[in-house]
């Protein structure tokens, strides 16, 4: 047994060094095209210098998607169109402002602006503004504790980043909670609103915005996020002295309008009708110019599709690359794909996303079976050399997720390196000049690669 | 045999596994430790935003020797120290200047002025500068295919920075060789100066400066890096006209000085005379701050003596905490450290340098036995929750390299990730607000977990 098991190796084991050398020389091939000829990074610069942060239903919004549709064609797209679906249109309705007056014992009161940014879907103050004394929480359980001194007060949450996570995505799963649910567990005694420490654990005092959610059981009170150095100040001044805040937000909803997925395909060889997806999405919040969340992962997605073709890459499977729309507050984008996908009997096999910035590379979240991770590691020496050597169970994509539920597919996404990420998640720092021409390129060589062995082998 | 070897298993097991979970739970402690207290960041602030670049023999040298002292004591050696080295004073002498004319063929001349920055070591021009008629060429083969032409002019090595390969390191070793043989390549045919394309792919327009060596067989010409831009610029413009430019540079040395590794020292509770090395270089090019390079891996150095005394850690070995003197030009400090160790007979087992920037870590490069890497490798799941799971061979450190050659020990380097370093090696934006808290902190969470697991277990 052992004899003919030993054979049985020798016969196949040049096939697979053989495959492996193909494989390998490809991945180098691409990673040169994108490395030495990418244009993602020139993209890049396009879509935040000349567009900026671009909200469902904002004006940047419409310039983007004719941009990103015409990119998607000079790119090299088979075939390029816009898939339309109702997205929600939120405006922040002016500039956002917190004068805080703090009141010394001795009865002196000093007033101070601190930098905020009202929360995304959030509803604004009375035109004159809103005046209230604050009341600091550190978190949930002492909001609980403090409920009977709620009333009428603007609730501060100065809940902490914990800078203890080495992964920052554990930090914001563990703090987000305070932007989702603060407005409406503080309206539920009786809070006229409330500031968040943002979300982040940037040394500088932009606040970083990002959607909240109503209860409907609750008063829509406005919602604020606060830069670090002043969320220091406030919660040092609240230790000594009373502190009120006057508050002048604007948020408020239009009607949904119309938005736009852009999609391009590269038509597949062997079976043009199973479709791989690969994304980015296309809308950002307005403080800054979304470079990274999610330019990077628009851009990526689209040099990819640039690379393949460069190199006279013809996939088995048709490729699918797609902008997605409202990301951001509402998922209108991704719905309506999976949707249109289910409604039309397409074939889905496997999905991709960029969503986690164009840092540096350093492998994949898979939602897949436990066959699947096993098969995808055997690639882990492949991927290596380019960065992206994690491959590991734990996927995220929010864009992706519908198509996932519908179709019950393996999905993956990009995970670059975290220790950056949230210095610029949602705030005005999220501009171009943050973002690396090579890190940017790398995800884009570490996605094609994929891709590549994906559309090859299979999962 | 099966059976003894699975009863031997059960009895290993649980002590491997007990061990394991100990050195985790401690791994968690230091981690926790610096990424929440640690005072890297801001002792960097105060290196290179109170003193600044400091080439040795500079004024800003001594500064920082005496910052250096007086931090390694606030972070809690038992015993701090200078050990004076005699180190090489060459001074700038002045701004550096390049005016380009270009001529057209029409005869019209147009001046430009292209920014560019001596070479470290490099003699300066006369004090009128001088004009020559510039040569380019695009590597050393075409320096013999041209060397006809070459005497009286300045010849522009046009080599470019290869951005296929993904560790930048390797582009860097490819193309560094026209920095230091530059000069004397082309003065062997009788050019009168040099410019060199800066060795970087970075996007900005910064010259990159660094050491250059004269062949003392040739004369000791003047020699300058140019920014890619310009370089791009001057490129272009010898397509089709003569250019010819004005040199202004100022370099020379002055008599050799003296300067002083910073040393500080945690005495080992079970081999105190046996020491363990870890450090980083104190001096820097003046054109920055040298914040990556490598006040980096100064202030980590330090980072990780404050946080093993913060947690109480008591190691076996003595070790030596040093900010050596003179990498950049000379390695006068690493040399004088590895001398005065062996003159005094000490019995050195290991060392680590942290100098390619405090970028987000990746791995640590080792210059060990095949039999000493097979138990490293043991340590990667230890290693991989903070980032430097890629424990390999093929280590460097040119401060520990005199220790190295002078005791046959095991070294190693932090290896970060290198997508962002050469952006800003050597060049005016090595500065603080480039270096990012949290990459910096995690750099010597992953030192002092290495160190942690070399003093317990040896290697």
């Amino acid at each position: 047994m052992v004899k003919y098991f030993a054979v049985l190796l020798l016969f196949l084991a040049p096939v697979a060094v053989f495959s492996q050398q193909t494989d390998s020389a490809f991945l180098q091939k691409i990673s040169d095209e994108i490395m030495a000829n990418g244009k993602a990074w020139e993209n890049l610069r396009e879509l935040t210098k000349n567009i900026g942060g671009r909200l469902a239903g904002s004006p940047q919004m419409v310039m983007a998607e004719n941009w990103g549709y015409q990119k998607m064609q000079e790119s090299g797209a088979d075939k390029a169109w816009l898939q339309e679906c109702m997205v929600p249109h939120w405006v922040r309705g002016g500039a956002d402002e917190c004068l805080a007056s703090f009141a010394s014992k001795s009865g002196k009161k000093q007033l101070q602006p601190l930098d905020v940014l009202a929360l995304g879907n959030s509803m604004g103050t009375a035109e004159n503004g809103l005046k209230a004394e604050v009341l600091m929480v550190n978190n949930f359980q002492e909001l609980e504790e403090k409920k009977d001194k709620v009333k009428g007060k603007i609730v501060f949450y100065n809940y902490h980043f914990n800078p203890r996570f080495i992964n920052t995505f554990q930090s914001y799963g563990d703090a987000v909670k305070y932007r989702g649910q603060g407005p409406s567990q503080a309206a539920k005694y009786g809070a006229v609103g409330i500031i968040i420490r943002s979300m982040t654990h940037s040394t500088d005092n932009n606040p970083h915005t990002g959607s909240t959610r109503y209860d409907t059981n609750y008063a829509k009170i406005p919602a604020v996020a606060m830069g670090l150095q002043d969320a220091d100040k406030l919660a040092a001044a609240l230790q000594n002295m009373a502190v009120s805040v006057e508050l002048k937000t604007g948020g408020h909803f239009l009607p949904d309008t119309i938005g736009h997925n852009v999609i391009g395909e590269l038509r597949g060889t062997e079976f043009p009708d199973q479709y791989i997806t690969v994304g980015g999405h296309l809308d950002s919040w307005d403080a800054g110019e979304g470079a990274h969340d999610d330019g990077a992962g628009c851009v990526q997605t689209m040099e990819i599709l640039r690379a393949f073709k460069a190199i006279g890459y013809q996939p088995k499977h048709t490729i699918r690359f797609v902008l997605f729309a409202n990301e951001e507050n509402g998922l209108r984008g991704g719905t309506k794909y999976a949707e249109e996908a289910k409604a039309k009997g397409e074939k889905h096999v496997f999905a991709l996303e960029s969503d986690a910035g164009g840092f540096t590379p350093r492998g994949f979240g898979f939602d897949v079976t436990d066959e699947q991770i096993k098969k995808i590691k055997q690639w882990t020496e492949l991927l290596a050399p380019y960065g992206a050597e994690r491959l590991e169970k734990g996927g995220d994509g929010s864009d992706i997720g519908p198509l996932k539920r519908a179709f019950d597919i393996p999905t993956a996404g990009l995970n670059p390196d975290t220790q950056r990420y949230f210095d610029i998640h949602h705030a005005r720092s999220d501009v171009f000049e943050n973002v690396n021409k090579r890190e940017l390129n790398l995800g884009a060589v570490n996605m094609a690669a994929l891709l590549y062995l994906v559309d090859k082998y299979g999962l």
